[in-house]
């Protein structure tokens, strides 16, 4: 059966989800009634991926606006900010999350009926999910024009349209390719230790049909160096000024291999992933997750109980490593960082 | 509870080996009562481990004279050469099987009865697993002449006591540095697919009380990187002529590392698993498994069903990328084939 992947839809004023913990075996929704369960979603990865996070967040706004429109505007404001504030601190890595609640905190001006906000909100939300798509698709249009016929492309973690709204980043390149006729194959990591790429790429790669392997994460550099590999495409959770990308753990290891053997590195990600902020990856606060992550799979214990664990969840590639970041205003090249602060 | 961590016993006319496929969560023993037992035991990964599986196979030949010492000399031997032949083929990466095999070969000779055939094999193998024992120490001595005063070492699998008959071979020579009194640290890779290191490394070090850190195989490039590994100590499955070393799939990964970051990178392996038969790495055929290892884990589906999954159970880290072999004999330094075709 194939499924419609739009990852998130918001109706009868709740945020439905597809719950990304239960895939691939079980296809269902989580439903968010307020902002507390967006907190939740978000923090423990119902939904994951920086864009589509950044849409929750906006709409977890829009679900606090929905409990506290019939308070006073000056008690709403400061319940509302109080929201934000947990929504913004759900996850601390991907910098999408924070651009879109800046964006929604816009609305939140006390010469308005909280009544208006609440619409202005939503509004605001319906067109940031739009703009998220539109963007997936830009980027699709810009990354397969570096695509070349019969390319085989590996991927890691999931940046498909479990990510996103719809369509994806790294992986919507790899849809545009496929949906312009290129015959495509695509090597994806299964990517410990959530297992992203096994869960959720593999999946979508199915229910696309593109033909695709599956592969333990340590497996990559063997196929790089064995010259089986054309090009590198990956997402990023933010883009520092000078070009470097904190993203999925493991996407710095294939950055090394792939410069080593002279393999194209391609960043996918929307200009909302850059941070005009920081100038370097090195100010870029790298999420360490639970131990269980590892020492557990579905609920089965596979490590000693009392093992140490070191899990982040993220690392950062150097810009150096980096063949070019693929954005739907555009593909940057080098110097990054002169052509970064050109989108500004 | 401490187990006393032996791998295999050979009592009462049966092998005794522990079932690593339980462990962490069950400690407990498989008997092997018969030749094809032992087959199953190293094809299934009961018993893993280059070394472990060398002696496991020899005394899968002393089962096979127990059930076949009542026949005349001539259909003795032929049963005999089939059971060395099923053995020999259980996997096909690890020279160390191949090499025991021969050596209880050479017993199979017609102008001896068929028990006295079966008390010289009996008695070669308890000589071999003995000589592997020596051996871990040995290489546990040379190697912790190379491990500074707290020193924060990677490894990858599992090289330990299970991997062997006791003790280990980079897990021995880790061993030989705590036994030592040096205050060290170990990073433990998780090896995916089938986590040995989270399973059996980090057992066997929370067993020993050695302070370690368990992380997903994709984390310790960041560790290189950011300078917080002084040394990586790896085993072997084969040693080509040249230094080519196959072994667990990521080691080649960690080996490209390493290099560019530059961090000592040593191989640990008894002379056993040096292939003089063989100038480079590129003739070591390397063993593909199951699709299952990298879709379910314990039993439970991680992928969705039909997606295609390439997995190698090895791959082969070449002489560059490497700084020694620390073998019983000692050191091996560069040049390599020089000084590898000495120890022929």
């Amino acid at each position: 059966m194939k499924y419609p992947i739009r990852s998130l839809e918001f109706k009868n004023n709740k945020l439905y989800l597809i719950d990304q913990r239960a895939l691939p075996q079980q296809y269902k929704k989580f439903i968010c009634e307020n902002y507390r369960d967006v907190e939740f979603a978000i923090a423990e990865m119902v939904v994951r991926g920086a864009p589509a996070i950044g849409v929750t967040a906006a709409y977890g706004v829009v679900l606090a606006a929905f409990e506290f429109n019939e308070l006073p505007i000056k008690q709403f404001l400061d319940q509302m900010h109080e929201a934000c504030d947990i929504i913004n601190s759900s996850r601390p890595t991907a910098v999408n999350l924070m651009w879109a609640i800046k964006r929604m905190r816009f609305f939140l001006i006390d010469n308005e009926t909280p009544k208006n906000v609440l619409h202005k909100l939503k509004a605001e939300a319906n067109q940031i999910a739009d703009e998220d798509i539109r963007t997936n698709k830009k980027m699709g249009q810009f990354g397969n024009s570096l695509i070349p016929h019969k390319a085989t492309i590996l991927t890691h973690c999931n940046t498909g349209a479990l990510a996103t709204v719809e369509y994806g980043t790294a992986l919507g390149v790899i849809r545009a390719a496929f949906e312009d006729g290129k015959e495509i194959f695509v090597y994806a990591d299964e990517t410990r230790p959530r297992l992203q790429g096994a869960r959720l790429t593999a999946w979508e790669l199915v229910q696309e049909g593109i033909p695709a392997t599956l592969i333990a994460d340590s497996v990559a550099a063997t196929l790089i160096r064995d010259g089986k590999i054309d090009l590198i495409l990956v997402g990023a959770d933010r883009i520092a000024i000078n070009g470097d990308c904190a993203n999925k753990i493991g996407t710095f290891m294939l950055s090394v291999i792939a410069k080593v053997y002279d393999v194209p590195f391609y960043i996918v990600a929307p200009t909302t992933t850059i941070d005009f902020e920081i100038e370097t990856g090195e100010e870029i606060e790298i999420e360490e997750r639970s131990k269980e992550e590892v020492t557990h799979i579905n609920g089965v214990q596979i490590a000693p109980e009392n093992i140490d664990v070191y899990n982040p969840a993220f690392d950062v590639t150097p810009n150096e490593n980096i063949t070019a970041v693929i954005t739907e205003k555009g593909i940057i090249n080098k110097p990054f960082k002169e052509n970064i602060l050109k989108l500004k």
